[in-house]
């Protein structure tokens, strides 16, 4: 079946009761991928890239990086031709990069609506939200633990997101659900609230494996097989260290051929060295290891380079975001990637601030820049982080989300046709007048400049009069709009009551657990 | 004199005296201005920058230009082979660009501190703050009209500010002050609570004079003659309209070897085109007109292709910033100077928002962003710009400093020596490890990692326990803190009285005038 053809195909949203639900909804706008069409920034020369490789190489073949607990893949490591001592695996100088370079410069990720299916690789960038936070904050309810009902509440909101392409995974940790049941909730909602694409649990392999039989109910046993369905995140334990549970999902999503991002996580001076070429090093070498581990798993298996690294307070210790080192370090990853023809995740509108306040913003916009220009191809976290992870915040989903706008604009590129030179305009307008009654202007203003739906541009007399309220106040506001807009996508019921029924099935055939 | 032995020189503020209270002063750091060690980011292509240049002589040559009350500037124009119709100067094809070949690329603008001069052009990047804003804001007091007393609050705080290198012109309108005397006294609070260069009048060619007379007294005359000591903001009336005004204001400052930007003022789709390649090729014209005019008034005037820009909300009316046209039309410009060898003066800490939150951080960010990446050499509204510029904002004049900071670092591009590529730390720390405790970590990280001075990167509890503030808070406090440290940089007494008596005199020379 050709891409097309699948594309075509709108798996698991068949049948009458599916169409007729299609009639009557709203139609929620989500905006196409980003295709760049500008150039990027390359902060490195071609010598420092180099060195940085050299480097690397030296790193796997000297100092080896660890798999644990995990003997079928020292195993393999072993029958690939790397040096295997205990737990460590010396990997021959170019050994990784050949195995890395069985992967797929580009895949596409298949959303049960097809018209949301995403391209992750080349010149695109894929928009998911925030990942992880075991806290949500609201400017009602304040800072509190997360629950399955904010969960659901954020998917909503993803999917009411025109300009976030992908539904995410944990967008925060339902913690009023057993650890060991959380995931099939979180993929229900995921499966059934929106229509956009999505994560696979990565916590136990048997989490990934379940996630990889949710998906077969929701678009079929052989589509799955067939096309990429999830692509989810299997941290690297840095420095240089492959721990069992992160490497058995991965090997489970690999051999399903769903995607998997291999992202070191580094908290500079940490985890990695304090200074940015050394810690870009590390990087490389993990990643080569972890994609080349995949690539021995299943050749051509569809992965992502993945880049997570902060910069460190060193008076506290504490993580921070949004500093020139984190965008150096971005920019130098993405060049990393790029030479070895992998999709790239990096970026997000990460901050170290406890509110979404200026802190907050000033931080997200630095790195929302640099993943753009970095050349980014997926970007976890691109709205709704708060306080350095711990926190998914709902103003804060809405007010980085609109910011995606900007990104998507820029990215575009600067028109150069005769319609976008407005030579006529000049002449027609000439000096000392105005254009805005030309009719350059009038065939083009609608389009000609990105528009906020949540910033305030009004009079100050306007906004002071209608209560002087900051961002914060009217991205609650924006949370309740759409919140009460939000009408679930269609889906086929017999499809809807399978992917219950699995839930159901499973959580009852083991006890709690919450550890 | 050569330019080294210049800049030994510390004109006026010689004399015991001033020795004397240097040595009971504290030292307020300033960085030294920005040196990109960094590429730059190029939107546009050569065959799209041929387009816009080629547009521009067109514009220049068969539409023309209107120079108004100006019959000295129309008779050098005539003179120098431009077709002169009424006020309408129509500018044979290369003869601008010929004309802008004569100013410098680079020029150096003393500080009478001679450690605080700076240089604009080629690879630099000089921060100077807000300009213009009729009101002042603060957490305390809310929106108010500006007056002197705030002047000489913003300039304190400009000398306090590390990473600003520049005391700007009118930091806010001291409307406190009558119209036609204000000059004097921002003039005077720039001379004598700063060290750093600062900007002179442009409202009135009068106004100009005097304050190349104040310079004289603050670094004598002949030092003025052979030295900028101001660069002044010259805004073209867009579209396409050279007012005397502000044309004879640069005929002063350029006949006194003193620098001018030539800035086109213009919200996108009134004042020009509203598509981004169009917009340019005016701004582009613009300048080349401007400029050239300068460089026939006296060639090797130092000069600054400006590039004031915003995109507008068509909704609405009200200019917007932080937008993606604003950024991409910065980059083009950028790159329109590069090509024409001169120094490249655009964004800024712009933005639309009320009040220093989250989006006017997020617009902000955007704009000091482009900024950097897009080559520009000064950098007016670096802090403190809020309200489209209607306000200056006390507590984001700090944050947005802060901010600044950012830049710096990363402008300092990657490390690439064996220091820097840290194999040994990657060495002695090995898989599973940590690199808190380790010799290169302890060698590296005093300067490893930028620290903002300003942002909350405690604990959340503590953070909580403390007041849960948010960044306007901490940003009201470090305006006190900073203001408490203040201590005034010593001068000349004799020179400060000389200043006292011009400016008393000067005033009283004239009624008030309040328009």
């Amino acid at each position: 079946m050709t891409e097309a053809a699948t594309r075509r195909r709108a798996p698991g949203s068949g049948g009458g009761a599916a169409r007729r639900a299609e009639r009557t909804s709203v139609r929620i706008e989500t905006a196409r991928f980003i295709e760049r069409n500008i150039p990027l920034f390359e902060i490195l020369n071609a010598e420092a890239l180099e060195i940085i490789e050299a480097n690397a190489e030296i790193l796997l073949e000297e100092i080896g990086v660890n798999f644990v607990q995990n003997p079928e893949a020292l195993a393999r490591w072993r029958e690939a031709g790397a040096d295997v001592q205990g737990e460590r695996v010396h990997i021959p100088r170019g050994l990784a990069r050949e195995l890395c370079a069985k992967a797929p410069a580009r895949y596409t990720q298949m959303a049960r609506n097809p018209e949301k299916s995403v391209e992750i690789g080349g010149n695109t960038l894929v928009c998911a939200p925030v990942y992880g936070p075991p806290f949500v904050r609201d400017l009602a309810g304040g800072r509190r633990y997360a629950t399955m009902e904010d969960f659901r509440k954020f998917v909503k909101l993803g999917y009411m997101s025109k300009w976030l392409h992908h539904s995410g995974g944990t967008v925060c940790e339902p913690t009023d659900v057993p650890v060991n049941k959380r995931h099939l909730d979180m993929l229900l909602a995921h499966m059934t609230l929106s229509d956009k694409p999505f994560m696979g649990s990565v916590t136990e392999p048997s989490r990934a494996q379940d996630s990889v039989e949710m998906c077969e109910i929701l678009f079929g046993q052989e589509f799955v097989q067939q096309n990429t369905v999830m692509t989810s995140l299997i941290n690297v334990n840095s420095p240089m260290t492959f721990d069992d549970v992160m490497m058995g999902a991965l090997e489970v999503y690999v051999r399903n051929n769903q995607a998997c991002i291999v992202s070191p996580f580094i908290v500079g001076g940490a985890m990695a060295p304090v200074s940015v070429a050394g810690t870009l090093t590390q990087v490389l070498a993990e990643v080569m290891a972890g994609i080349g581990y995949a690539q021995l798993v299943r050749p051509g298996a569809p992965v992502i380079f993945g880049a997570f690294v902060t910069s460190i307070d060193m008076n506290s210790g504490a993580p921070t975001f949004g500093t020139p080192e984190a965008s150096q370090i971005l920019y130098g990853a993405g060049q990393l990637a790029r030479r070895m023809n992998l999709p790239f995740r990096s970026g997000g509108g990460l901050c170290g601030s406890k509110l979404p306040d200026a802190q907050a913003a000033y931080e997200t916009t630095q790195t929302l820049n640099a993943a753009l220009l970095g050349g980014v191809n997926f970007m976890l976290h691109s709205c709704g982080w708060l306080e350095g992870g711990l926190v998914a915040s709902f103003e804060k989903f809405v007010m980085d989300a609109d910011q995606l706008g900007v990104l998507h604009k820029f990215a575009q590129g600067i028109a150069m046709d005769e319609n976008a030179q407005a030579l006529d305009a000049i002449r027609e307008v000439g000096p000392g007048g105005h254009y805005l009654g030309c009719a350059h202007t009038q065939g083009n203003f609608k389009s000609a400049f990105w528009r906020t739906e949540l910033f305030d541009y009004k009079p100050f007399e306007t906004w002071d009069e209608e209560g002087a309220r900051d961002t914060v106040s009217l991205a609650s506001e924006r949370v309740d709009k759409l919140m009460g807009q939000y009408q679930q996508p269609a889906l086929d019921p017999a499809v809807t009551e399978a992917l219950s029924a699995y839930v159901a099935e499973k959580k009852a055939s083991m006890p709690d657990a919450f550890s």
